[in-house]
């Protein structure tokens, strides 16, 4: 970001609940913009004086826009050297620019595009990073040591319920270097669609799933018996034990329609023993020190305001680019939150061949909004627009920016595995709870999510880090937001620094040497398959 | 069903896991099938003479079908006296009729079939039957007296969680006369397209299972306060407490966001603080007679076997007709496992507009499923093809007997509210999560549930009755299964008799006379919300 925000740091920032600074504060992305957002915290009233010249005609609250100029109405609003939108009325200087004012342009072509022209390598490399992780047979690294229990179908979840809380009552304090027992519940396995052509994605995620590094190289299997998504459907051929299974591999079943099984108690023991013996095997992991470059962080946004794109996510981007140099691999996604900016990401790509995944999987991802009737513009929430994002275009360009400026060395379809290090497009919904469930099929060993209107996100399988976008969020929900990015707004820190302190926080995570909030409170969110077909 | 079955009761049925019966038995469903299924528990062997003549060819497994008389290739094969198939190949007596040796028929069309021509209503009425049931403002009677706790939002959930989890253990032990604390938790609200034009379905259903008469007449709702589905979008203007409501209307919302919320602590206190308001005013009510009238029972079955059809759904049809002679509401579901039947429904349909209503539903779920490239045929299982059941053509004849003999008095559209007595056709997928879901949100409050394969399924809002197609099953998850309607089969019973026995077991546990299993052990389901529209 280029900025003429007032240099001087809020004076009365420290306030405990917010300060209504006497100081206008705006944020201009982009020398080429022609709206800033206004930075003070209860925004500010008609008449209030912009360090650049105008007066506001009109009340603006925080994280809204301002005209800057004389914008003719039909004119181009621009914001990160973006067209957001054009004026749908004569916008004075000084104007609230707000969603009602601006017509959102068309989405850009997905022919023509520059294709792979901006993906110089990052320089220099980073060297000696790491941190304390546990080593998987596969050359996986985990960042936590959980027992998953997978289940095929969602008939089974009561039963597996019940057998978690026993087990995390009787059986978890035996083993005390494992960090939990997390139940992998899910709403797929029968009554649906299994053989259409787009079932493929809710299987592979649910076995993907099962490979996550945090589980060890191995969960274990609870099955029903007469479901449709059969053991051997969900896992591969070799990896169910007893059938090919290598010792290293353990993916125990244990079906509760099994005539051994008489009764509820027979059912529950049944899983406790075979949870036994894996709690066992992974008690005896220990952390090892591990380069920087075996960890796998997923990047996401949810609840966002003006601020994402301006704190948060840059300095999120910042820290990407830190991960990618220390040779990680990091993702970023949110199909409807790039749309708009797939100019610059096809630029970005590392090859043709990465430049075309990308392609085809927005042109996908098109086609099937277009199957129930709506586009990209569906995104938005009424938070969003609070917040000061007036469209899903506003909204993509802040969302971009977390992905830093490396080259993409990859794209992973919805539910694959990420296969490459470097910066990986990882082709998903932007629901927050989609999105994280996918991310975690495809390897994501720690989660970095940011955050402007405030959400108590989590996951159970692998540690989210939440980053405020606003010092008064972070002051609000002290005790749920890891990181106040908002400091950058007010110019207590730099991008730069906020950045090197998200990469420094994730490396202290990852070895477990810090805690996040969610995990504290042990705040999770349930798995949320993404199932383009049918139920039946 | 008629039947060929040998009357003799098996010997030995009572040994604890079943026993292999010397003496071949088969039921044949109707005098002009050419089909029986196999009712020994461990199949019959190859040379087994069966009661009515032929020997088998080979090993038949129990609940499978075996030719009773030679069927030439492409003849048509017989069961409930309806074509299921027709031959694949010369099928002669005594033979194995299994999946792969039938040629599915094409589905009926829905244009050109009998409507209304046969709804004679039942008779004669039945008079003086009674629960203990809840009544509530709006004249609905509550089986259970629940304080549900509607969220808006997934992103809450983790929270509501923890503050469920506190309110069961420090308020609910204040409150005896409360049974439970319920988070209705679901991955909607937000990152869905909700504008689209199916995105009612979902809203609706979430809006409709609030009002379930179980809540007493009102849940309180907890938010995140950027998301999609604002409160005042999912419930309806009027009923939000201080903005409209009356007081009998209970509606109280806690925002997360709210800037009230500093803290962790506070959000949960907030819930608690709300949560105990309406534990004090649900803590008043009590268990009053009710005449059975006042009933919605929801029906379904699943992972189902060839027993399904013969021996629990008979059942529960006598129990549906008593339930309708006595005046209730009874509600039979599940669109793939009636399409094949539409013509029978449709002339048992007690208006035109009631057939024209029910015909809309299948037509608008075929174009549904083939959006998504594929058909009812989607809807079978392995498990359904291990217990005998070849295709969806005989697994819906052996469901829709589920329903009885009575005229179909109304539609319900998925998550619409039942507004009618009588048999309702509730038209939901067969999903046995989602059914149950969209048949909460029709006001059910009692819900019954057969199974052949067996499945532990609960719902935590509603007492689920299960009831065992077979003896086996009933002995082997004895502790699961509220009621063997595997006795049928075994000439212990007759449909007649287990039909008043569920009656009267209904009765029972409307009452909370009798608590089911799954109450017991406290296994549900989590809501499974059926969305047509797309994420984003």
């Amino acid at each position: 970001m280029t900025s003429d925000a007032s240099a001087t740091p809020d004076a009365n920032v420290s306030t405990k609940f917010g300060a209504n600074s006497e100081t206008p504060r705006v944020i201009r992305m982009h020398e080429a913009d022609n709206v800033a957002i206004v930075a003070n915290d209860f925004g500010l009233p008609a008449g209030a004086r912009l360090p650049s010249g105008p007066a506001l005609r009109e009340r603006v609250p925080q994280g809204h826009k301002v005209a800057l100029t004389d914008i003719a109405e039909g004119a181009p609003v621009r914001r990160y050297n973006v067209v957001i939108g054009y004026a749908a009325e004569p916008l004075p200087e000084g104007s609230w620019v707000h969603e009602r004012r601006l017509v959102m342009p068309t989405p850009p072509a997905l022919e023509g595009l520059p294709i792979a022209t901006n993906n110089a390598p990052l320089a220099p490399a980073l060297e000696g990073y790491t941190f304390e992780g546990y080593r998987n047979g596969d050359g996986s690294v985990g960042t936590r040591n959980i027992l998953g229990i997978t289940t095929t179908v969602q008939c089974v979840s009561g039963i597996v319920e019940h057998a978690v809380a026993r087990i995390r009552a009787e059986l978890l304090p035996k083993y005390p270097y494992v960090d939990d027992v997390v139940g992998l519940e899910h709403i797929y396995g029968c009554g649906v669609a299994i053989d259409a052509p787009e079932a493929e994605i809710p299987i592979r995620t649910l076995r993907n799933i099962s490979f996550n590094p945090n589980f060890g190289g191995g969960t274990m299997v609870v099955g029903l018996g007469c479901e449709k998504l059969q053991p051997e459907r969900l896992l591969p051929a070799g990896l169910v034990r007893g059938r090919g299974a290598s010792p290293a591999q353990d993916y125990d079943i244990v079906t509760l329609q099994d005539p051994s099984h008489v009764g509820f108690d027979a059912m529950i023991s049944s899983i406790m023993r075979t949870a036994e013996q894996h709690l066992q095997r992974l008690n005896r992991r220990l952390r090892e020190t591990c380069p920087a470059s075996a960890l796998v962080v997923g990047m996401q946004c949810g609840g966002s305001d003006a601020f994402s794109g301006v704190t948060a996510n840059p300095a999120l981007g910042f820290a990407s680019d830190l991960l990618v140099r220390a040779g990680a691999t990091v993702m970023f996604s949110e199909n409807t939150e790039v749309r708009d900016g797939v100019a610059q990401l096809a630029a970005r790509a590392a090859t043709e061949q990465v430049a075309q995944a990308l392609i085809a999987e927005l042109g996908w991802y098109d086609r099937y909004l277009a199957r129930g009737s709506v586009d990209r513009s569906a995104n938005t929430t009424p938070g969003n627009k609070k917040g000061g994002l007036s469209n899903i275009v506003e909204k993509a360009m802040g969302s971009i920016i977390k992905s830093g400026t490396a080259p993409i060395s990859g794209v992973v379809p919805p539910g694959e595995r990420a296969r490459q290090k470097g910066l990986l497009y990882a082709a998903t919904p932007a629901s927050d709870f989609i999105c994280g469930t996918l991310q975690l099929a495809a390897g994501m060993t720690l989660h970095i999510f940011t955050t402007g209107r405030g959400t108590p996100y989590g996951l159970a399988a692998v540690p989210v880090i939440k980053v405020a976008t606003r010092s008064e969020l972070a002051r609000r929900w002290h005790d749920l937001m890891d990181i106040d990015a908002g400091r950058i707004a007010t110019g207590e820190a730099t991008i730069e620094q906020l950045g090197w302190e998200l990469f420094h926080t994730m490396l202290d995570v990852a070895s477990g040497r810090r805690r996040t909030w969610t995990e504290h409170w042990k705040l999770s969110n349930a798995l949320a398959l993404f199932n383009p077909a049918p139920v039946t």
